[in-house]
């Protein structure tokens, strides 16, 4: 029986798709923090290269991928499409499910479909060291990743509870040739001040973010980079897509329901995007975004602009946010903990073109522990949601239905929260109303 | 550049190799460890089901893959031949470089190549439950994921220096469902005892397989599992041989050189024996196994007939080893410390049909390291040794030359090693022939 559709390596798809010209409502632009006017690409030029800055805005809808980034690519790219036979048979499917397996990656993720662009224009552009964030560590990975395939530095500031949790990731990129700072740090004036306050303080993403800015602004030799959120990420994640609709079309197949996780919406966004066009022109498919209920973003909150950090550095986006102050409980999908998301998906929301679900966590790790069990694999965290939905979907669907979801990454290096889930240790977190408001009347009246 | 060579499924081979009748000089049989004559199958079915005991001696050239096993292989089989390019650009190398990468099971390794057909033939014999031991952990993870497959119990006796130093290995046996005990353990009477004289007993692999044996020996509903050194083991691995001939094939290459490393030689036994036929009939092949220095099992031990384990259970087996009271240095390729070895790679290579190298253990990270920066994955620290012994051949060997090397597994889950080899702490045991010699004294006189 074959499972695996693999698509040969010569139609690796050589563009990547942009969604700005095709989204039927226009994107609203970012705002400048300062004066709350459309930001001057001039501004993000201090801690982004033109290129990105260019692709950021693109009208175009087709961009070429560098020959070097197509040849990275080819390290693990085309990645398989897989039918979940075992799966289908497990919950006695009527509904043919698949997954497209990004989890094969050197880091193990989705995310160095877009680590390695950036870091090759950046590149291109002269800059020799890299700056990020990161929170559960994919994306630190990652960068890491990347920055060593083109020979350039790179500095990770990790989220401090993180980087003492999970040990294996800081490793990992101290392996790759990443340098590694728990965060607050005190290489920034920014962890400095926040040391001082509070010398045992664990950090934060938005903590961590305003340190690697910092990092990038005041050094001549470097920029920032971020691993989800931005268009410009979700145009290098749409390889994915891309693949995906080569792949079902080799066999013949349909999708009917396109399905990932969001925590930031570069995975589902760059898959489902290049099925968009599909659904405008009238065609009957259905967008799904799994999104944890400690961190409703999509489902519970509100569509406005906010800021993207804590410390209100960076420009406002108009976006479903719970509020730039919000805290999420602490999930084991750290991946999924961010209080915004991708403004061209939240958008699509906004028009019904995409519908979100929220799940608890203890559900999801039962659906992984589930897939892992009659596929074989271990699915990451974040992944489970996608899975999740894509078995309630399995029930709900018509039945011949074909579901096809993301499979954003391998929980390898997450075993200690399956450890919590088997020892009975997770809590489900039912987010109060009045929280989710309270963090909302910090965002600016735009 | 195309750099994967994907099998398509469909031509996944259906039936496994058995280098037995072709081996130019006859296997010499197993002794039965009390009355040194050759044993007797009976005895054998205490512990292994009858159709694994006939595999052992089989006669006949190809056995076929049951359909059900063929399926649960379909789940990442056929596994991908990579050309590694940017490594061959690394060292500057004027041979063509290959690897075939079993790091894409489930499990992470070759193991389950074998762990599943031993499950599915025990299960068909009506065992319900399996017992094994496992060192570094590659092992007990195959055979709880085979397990979990196929509907069967598995509990797993992880020496207990590896159960703590290697927290996730445990987690990831009990998330697919296996039992797992640190050895020694209060499971058996040989754990008990020796849990009595020495409460802090860290245990050893030795010590681990009386347990599983005896576990299996004193349940009704239980069979013992071994996850190397037996022939039905290799044949099992013979489908990465099979599967490395056909993609060699596809894009008109042949191999001259079979590399991968060795520690009861079942990953290297399983890749190379397939190539045999070529060799036999005359063509310019060599096959190299590469092994620690700090257990140079082919490179420096004796040929002949020595126990399998330091408790002296099994039969004796004729092999190349270091005596079976021999204790290696505590290296970080846990799977590659074992005292002796297959006994059909050991049977060619007394024959001069395989030669062995030898290495130190930072030279091998050193090599893991360089693969890592240039084609992006973590090797496991076992697969380190044949990444060296194939950038060792890329600079001998004539230019133009095409090396294939078994890439056994990733090293996701022995982060903790690296940590070590970047810290510096990584300590390189030259073996003092006296140790080797004193060893050796403790073999049976036959």
């Amino acid at each position: 029986m074959n499972n695996v559709v693999n698509l040969p390596p010569e139609d690796m798809p050589r563009q990547w798709y942009n969604a700005l010209p095709d989204l039927p409502t226009p994107l609203q632009p970012p705002l400048d923090p300062e004066t709350k006017k459309p930001v001057d690409p001039a501004k993000l030029a201090v801690i982004f290269p033109n290129s990105l800055i260019e692709q950021e805005m693109s009208p175009e809808r087709f961009i070429d991928i560098p020959e070097e980034v197509l040849d990275i690519y080819g390290l693990w790219r085309p990645t398989p499409l897989v039918r979940a036979r075992n799966l289908e048979r497990a919950i006695g499917s009527k509904c043919k499910i698949f997954y497209k397996n990004e989890s094969v990656s050197p880091a193990g993720s989705h995310k160095p479909n877009t680590s390695v662009p950036q870091a090759w224009y950046n590149k291109a552009e002269g800059v020799k060291r890299l700056a990020t964030e990161t929170g559960a560590g994919q994306w630190g990975t990652a960068l890491a990743f990347a920055s060593r395939m083109l020979g350039i530095e790179c500095v990770v500031y990790m989220v401090k509870v993180s980087f003492e949790q999970k040990p294996y990731r800081q490793i990992m990129i101290r392996s790759y040739g990443g340098e590694i700072h728990p965060s607050p740090s005190d290489k920034t004036n920014t962890g400095r001040a926040v040391l001082a306050r509070d010398p045992g303080c664990k950090g934060s993403l938005g903590l961590a973010i305003s340190e690697a800015v910092e990092d990038a602004a005041t050094r001549e030799d470097t920029k920032y980079t971020l691993g989800s959120v931005l268009n410009h990420v979700l145009l290098h994640q749409s390889v994915t897509g891309l693949e995906t609709l080569r792949q079902l079309a080799m066999i013949g197949e349909k999708a009917d329901y396109v399905v990932g996780c969001v925590g930031g919406g570069s995975n589902f966004g760059g898959f489902m995007l290049p099925f968009l066009s599909r659904k405008l022109s009238g065609e009957d498919v259905t967008f799904v975004a799994a999104e944890p209920k400690a961190c409703p973003t999509l489902t519970r909150g509100d569509y406005r602009y906010d800021y993207g950090d804590m410390a209100r550095l960076t420009p406002l986006l108009k976006m479903h946010t719970l509020g730039h102050s919000f805290m999420p409980p602490p999930i084991h999908a750290g991946g999924l903990r961010y209080h915004g998301d991708a403004p061209i998906l939240c958008n699509l929301v906004a028009e019904g073109l995409v519908q979100a679900r929220a799940y608890f966590q203890t559900e999801c790790f039962e659906a992984a522990r589930l897939f892992m069990g009659v596929e074989g694999f271990l699915p990451a965290p974040e992944t489970s949601h996608a899975i999740k939905a894509a078995i309630d979907l399995a029930s709900e669907a018509k039945p011949g239905s074909t579901i096809v979801f993301l499979y954003s990454g391998h929980g390898l290096l997450d075993l200690g929260s399956y450890d919590a889930f088997l020892q009975g240790g997770l809590s489900n977190y039912a987010l109060p109303q009045e929280d989710i408001e309270a963090a909302l009347r910090d965002c600016p009246r735009i």
